[in-house]
């Protein structure tokens, strides 16, 4: 490893940036790279350095490095691999600290693209230059709205810092981030890491301000004990959450073809994490899941789930994975019970999971869910079934009025003014008996109650209450699947789960670390 | 359980429907079914049954079911429980066969509503009618049209059969069967199951001819040695997958406390499903998954597994799953890796999985699959990284032209008109030099090929190969996640999955089932 200081502000903020190898063609990589830049809306200077060229993106092209008078933070190299030491030793001489490399067909590729990536990363050591790559994906910053990525990927601003083995899949996580409502501080793929170790960037975000959630997908670690180092001093402060690739022999071997990388024994790489307090994602899937979970909620003090569920199936399918998690259904004290009788049918389950059959009043699910979030015995709150998608009450409008009118049309013609005036006639009856009580939970919707059921009402209370109790509540979105869960994320500070196993799977690992946290603390 | 002979088709095809307690008011069961059997298309007659009102829904209403003079094939009942029993003594008399009860209060919640409940199944016993619930979410029926449910959900009309021991849980998850473009022809929620078996749907279905593929929710059984004679008469001509409820204690507790059913011991129901051939899907969200994979995808031949992936680290995510699916990455034989040198750059990987290493030219996409597919010693195909969703284009456009284009005239005002003028002269360089090839494989889009890029002509694609082939393709929609993927399903007779693992997962189940397949034929 090199023996350099290096600049990381200069990488992550840098003032001035220049693209080697930067063009007008679409779909190129010298013209998807300053795109990306400007669509992200960076605002340092760019430099375009490109000898065919006069003008590339309305930017005058410079003929090389040397040509450009001012001084270079970051330099982007687009061109084939055979050209690129020349150019890292023209940004030597220029003395630029940082330079992110996305041309591929070095050490990837065999023998010969192995010599160039070697004289690369001489040149670059010699000349105290940090390479991010060869054939990489590239890097985000939110500090300086950097998206210096070969992916037309704009990540919403937040917390959570990206450290990526691969390139194009880190690209692609991100994206479905985008899409959950993930806000991302940095982001690395550290491609071929030619005199880079992934451990550089998690001790960099593990002191970076604005970075309070780290997650990595690893392949392979160059240095074992320094990683676990590293990780040792973050994760009292920061989770860290580790997806490791090359978990079987099938797995391995296709890392080694990937990245090259020696994926090493599984088992070791586990035990590591346990003893580092890293908390582990099995799947992509998962490691997305646990960036949102760890990003928005609170560390739980302990593993009693206390579950509130709006139909009994919900609960069953949650509690069925409690075991398998590690989690522990909360027992209700007596005082829960009572306070739960006011508010529940006389036949609810009395017992936890919190079936509330049935019951459609939504100012009795705040009522539940508070008398459940306020006990002692309660660590972590999952709620089931009561957040109902954005267009949720569009849809539903639709579907129980459009439909059944065009079928009375095309079906019972003659029936259709008798039709409407029967569904007025329901609607006036339901206004004027909205005060009323309902002791066996049968009857209609209160229209006056509509409002109160508007998600927004819901995520509201969730953020005010996990305010109040400094305990995570994770909402499960059953109605709408993923997208809606992720429309309501955008910034609010909750995790809306996919599935009820979602749910109890990121309540496992939030247990999980409040537990290394407590042991790590005695 | 009772002696007489059911009547499943007037069930499944009523002539003729009678609602008790048939409502106007919005929300309420009975206003709830009726309108969702004229919302789902039900085009035989239906009765209103509501001593208190005389016109429900603009049909009139009958004051009780003696009052009907036509036969009845299908009785719902949406009254207090305590009144049902009652109901049920008259449509003994009028020779119902069948009814549909989604009343709750009874066996659910305790003695009081036990008592009820054993009344009306004596009355129905005694009187020959099939009594679906009490407490049921209801029933689906593709070849009525019949959606007599207690929500707004219309299903897709196809080939999975759904039995489902939580009516609340089975109807979201036909919900995200219909958003994920899983057609179902029949649903039974089978509630309290007062005096049926979900065995006696079971025998149905697998008797069904409009039921190719069938899916279970299981809490608890009544009778295992009748399902599993039962399993094993349907699993060798149609797949059945099973979701059973109650694996750990926790689970069995939440399962007691929902539909009061004795979960017992998983390892034995494991067991029984391992001897009969049911597919196991371990969460509700692989329920769905695989209701997808097997009504979509034919049956491999073995586990043998041949994986094109555009993105590396794509791959690695895929083969990591292998060995705990138990599947096997296929070993190329020479022949198909001669072919794919022929197709991709010549620093590919030269085993599988085959990394496209960044070739985006559309037709060698094609060529490789077609190569994988070919192979005699592939018996599964997984393409990933190529389907990318249905508004890729659109939003890349956006992307790559709107964004860059409105920061330059917030950020490089001046630089506007040269941009505009260079972007142009990109793209006529491109076009012009559309037929140039690229041997390093990092030059830009070919814009002659983008309709290529069109997800519809992939599907065709993957869809004719499948059909000449006799092989299941799963194509993973990486870019876009679930919704897209989901967009393309829709009767389009393929499957898309979520995330690699995901794909690899029903891969490796769709292998079990071959496996089971194979044996028995012995």
């Amino acid at each position: 490893m090199p023996s350099f200081e290096r600049e990381f502000d200069k990488l992550f903020n840098p003032r001035s940036i220049a693209i080697v190898g930067a063009s007008n063609l679409p779909g190129k990589w010298g013209s998807m790279m300053p795109l990306n830049m400007i669509g992200g809306g960076y605002r340092g200077k760019l430099f375009m350095v490109n000898p065919r060229e006069k003008m590339v993106l309305g930017f005058p092209a410079h003929a090389s490095l040397k040509e450009i008078d001012e001084e270079i933070d970051l330099l982007v190299v687009a061109i084939p691999a055979r050209k690129v030491g020349d150019i890292m030793e023209e940004a030597v001489e220029k003395g630029i600290k940082n330079a992110v490399v996305v041309s591929s067909n070095f050490a990837e590729v065999g023998e010969e693209g192995t010599q160039l990536e070697r004289r690369l990363s001489e040149i670059a050591n010699a000349g105290g230059i940090t390479i991010v790559g060869p054939n990489t994906m590239g890097i985000y910053s939110a500090s300086s709205d950097l998206c210096c990525m070969g992916a037309p990927v704009y990540p919403l601003k937040g917390s959570v810092g990206f450290i990526s083995q691969s390139g194009n899949l880190g690209i692609q996580l991100m994206g479905w981030g985008q899409r959950r409502g993930i806000g991302f501080s940095r982001f690395v793929g550290s491609g071929n890491a030619a005199n880079t170790d992934i451990v550089d960037f998690l001790e960099y975000l593990g002191d970076d301000p604005i970075t309070k959630t780290i997650i990595l997908y690893i392949e392979g670690l160059k240095d074992g004990r320094r990683f676990l180092d590293a990780a040792c001093r973050i994760t009292p402060n920061k989770p860290v959450i580790a997806l490791k690739a090359g978990k079987g022999s099938q797995g391995q071997g296709a890392v080694l073809s990937h990245t090259g990388s020696l994926a090493g024994e599984f088992a070791l790489f586990r035990g590591m994490m346990e003893q580092a307090g890293i908390v582990e994602a099995e799947t992509t899937e998962e490691l997305v899941d646990l960036a949102a979970t760890f990003s928005a909620l609170p560390v739980p003090k302990g593993n009693r789930v206390g579950v509130m569920t709006l139909g009994g199936g919900w609960g069953v399918a949650a509690a069925d994975v409690f075991d398998r998690e590690g989690l522990e259904m909360a027992t209700l004290p007596e005082s829960v019970i009572e306070e739960l009788d006011k508010t529940l049918p006389k036949f609810w389950s009395r017992r936890n999971p919190v079936d509330i059959v049935g019951n459609v009043n939504r100012a009795n699910h705040f009522k539940v869910l508070n008398a459940l979030a306020s006990s002692d015995a309660v660590d972590i709150v999952i709620s089931m079934g009561t957040l109902l998608g954005r267009n949720f009450w569009i849809e539903n409008m639709l579907k129980t009025t459009i439909r059944p009118l065009i079928n009375m049309i095309r079906f019972h013609t003659t029936r259709l003014p008798l039709f409407q005036l029967s569904i007025l006639k329901g609607f006036r009856e339901a206004v004027s008996r909205r005060s009323e009580s309902n002791p066996e939970g049968s009857g209609g919707i209160n229209p006056s109650e509509a409002l109160q059921w508007r998600d927004s009402v819901f995520i509201s209370h969730m953020r005010e209450l996990m305010r109040e109790e400094k305990k995570p509540i994770i909402t499960v979105a059953v109605n709408e699947g993923e997208r809606s869960a992720s429309s309501h994320m955008r910034n609010s500070g909750i995790f809306t789960a996919a599935t009820p196993e979602r749910a109890v799977r990121a309540a496992g690992k939030l247990a999980t670390y409040a537990r290394f946290l407590s042991s790590h603390r005695k």
